[in-house]
């Protein structure tokens, strides 16, 4: 299967001259969905790699990030916009394709020496990607793996994350 | 196992005089998380209801629902806030506990007939799940459950939701 023909492309969003990588048409496709997650599992599970906590940003990373959780028997931590979470957190400002942002972790989410999995739908900047990194080291964890389902890789987000161990399913080499 | 345990009460959160139920110590308590995922599976499964589609809400609602998704081998439908699915929408208005909402679930996702399982983290007043409900079924979708962690049953939203199998696994029957 290839699950590149399950992504649609939505031309000017949300704004003028973006070409949305929509991912939804395969997310309700039952056979693509559990092949993403599958083929996402088995490229750390053959480097027989071990994750205390599955780490994801609100909201789309939500929906991989739970599931890698549970099947690599991890803790689930949901990273999210400002005053979301309940309890203590810390923050951290990113930059994304379209604008300024900023995540929030719970202090008490990761513990020091924990080994992390990072997880994303989309590497585009990459500006999530590494204020998500960034919150986790904060916090004492280690991050042994990021996955992610897209990739555009023209936008060369990965020189900001050098150094990882990062598996992204579905790549684009221009904008298309 | 005690998931009750796993819930930390936050008061006068998000504003004065609730007492927020945060899931967010279940969900990175590896062991809890599976437990929690492994017994709203049980119990559709030992009914050997089949679904085609998972149906989810922003935030929160996503990190149950895939999991599910993909433990039924079905497709998972994300219902998203105004303006943030990038395809043709319907949109459904709501009132939450805390206010007045709406969301949209793209026109494509469900299939005429298809068998659906509701998910979300919470029932407090049921205002997201009914009109979660409403979408799936303006589509033509059949609604066989309905899974949640935390049920607030002294806000009696199941007087909203009547008629319906509903799952949840920890209940409140007073504000604590």
């Amino acid at each position: 299967m290839d699950l590149t023909k399950k992504i649609r492309t939505i031309p000017n969003f949300p704004k003028e001259g973006i070409m949305f990588k929509d991912i939804t048409t395969l997310l309700q496709d039952a056979p693509a969905f559990r092949k993403a997650i599958d083929d996402l599992v088995e490229y750390f599970m053959k480097k027989d790699l071990h994750f205390d906590k599955v780490v994801s940003t609100e909201a789309r990373g939500f929906i991989l990030g739970s599931v890698l959780a549970y099947e690599f028997h991890a803790g689930f931590v949901p990273l999210r916009k400002p005053g979301k979470l309940p309890s203590e957190t810390i923050k951290q400002e990113f930059k994304t394709e379209y604008s300024t942002d900023a995540f929030e972790i719970h202090k008490d989410a990761i513990e020091k020496g924990e080994s992390v999995l990072v997880c994303d739908d989309l590497i585009a900047t990459a500006g999530t990607l590494r204020a998500s990194i960034d919150l986790v080291e904060k916090l004492g964890g280690k991050v042994n793996g990021i996955a992610c389902l897209v990739e555009l890789t023209f936008l060369k987000g990965r020189d900001k994350i050098k150094g990882y161990d990062i598996c992204s399913l579905i790549k684009y080499d221009k904008e298309e």
